[in-house]
């Protein structure tokens, strides 16, 4: 199955039958989410995988008491960077020139051209931009999982603050912005299985200029 | 190849060689954007499929001079809906129960629970939220590109208020948030291609709690 195949295949799981997601899967699905691009190859944001029984049972009512949170083995959060900070930038820029074996200096004025234009932006807007590039990764994570058979609910309808509470995200500096549960569809309980995958026809969602 | 091979296959190009991408890998990369998941199946952005000449040309300086928006045979543009409303809402609903075969009162309880928390958002949020759904299009068109061994290089960077008035995107209630040039590396000068891939290490990535 290609790509397309695998998208039509999943779906957003309602109820999941509590089948645990095999270690070779998980990590499958795990190394999409770090291959993942990101403006600047920044990767501002930081992936939780939640497997701890307790741990998941707090996080249900959090999320809207929906039943995936404790049926699925794995919950992955994403959870973005809350700003850039010229140190965060300085280390992924080190790293970078240190693997491709470039004199440190390499990427000096595209970092103080980047750091530059970041410095100025508002507190809220730094944290806006990590939480978009989250979604780069979380889109190919479900799709690494669809790959795998192995099923997924992509999630925003949590709160946020108490999620980032719970998991003690302030001080690392980041803050919850989307979750994925996986497992496995329970195919006779789940009311979405059988149901139409349904999509903005292609004549309103493209545009096309010739 | 699979997901993990093609996502190692891809980079950022930064030098395309005037090759066109066939129309049947084009059709299956937007197919691949058209399936994308989003919050509540809304879809709440377009995708602008630029191949005219004089329209890249005029793109190119808005995108930082970037050589890919003329020598690639396709500009993808990513512009999300500036707000929701509840006409646009409903649109979607209706399309879902009609396709489903549901009555079309199915999802009226649901819909008002949306537009009843939609509707107290600012307006910044709505575009945020939007344009944050955008990206998970955008990182599955980069996955059936890689597959469909296409290059492509994913740009934030660019004018987006000249990129909006050259594609009279604020008539149509859009906002423009990605573009992503479509074609074929050129492997003799594009400075980029021989690099090797550098991520987050997996120890700072992931945040296991078992």
């Amino acid at each position: 199955m290609n790509l397309i195949d695998n998208l039509k295949w999943r779906y957003a799981t309602k109820k999941m039958n509590g089948k645990a997601v095999p270690e070779e899967k998980l990590q499958y699905i795990l190394e999409a989410a770090q291959l993942a691009p990101s403006s600047s190859g920044l990767q501002p944001y930081s992936v939780l995988v939640v497997t701890n029984k307790e741990l998941k049972e707090k996080m249900r009512p959090i999320a809207w008491d929906q039943s995936q949170l404790t049926d699925a083995s794995h919950v992955l959060v994403f959870a973005a960077w809350e700003n850039y900070t010229e140190e965060k930038i300085k280390e992924v820029f080190k790293r970078t020139t240190d693997e491709r074996g470039l004199p440190e200096t390499a990427m000096d004025d595209y970092r103080a051209r980047l750091w530059g234009m970041y410095s100025q932006m508002p507190e809220e807007w730094h944290f806006h931009h990590a939480a978009k590039q989250a979604y780069i990764a979380f889109g190919l994570a479900i799709a690494a999982a669809a790959e795998q058979k192995v099923d997924a609910t992509p999630m925003e309808g949590f709160d946020a603050a108490a999620m980032d509470e719970l998991l003690n995200l302030k001080e690392k500096g980041l803050r919850s912005v989307l979750v994925l549960p996986l497992g496995y569809r329970d195919e006779t309980n789940d009311w979405l299985v059988n149901m139409k995958k349904v999509r903005t026809p292609k004549e309103d969602f493209f545009i096309e200029l010739n």
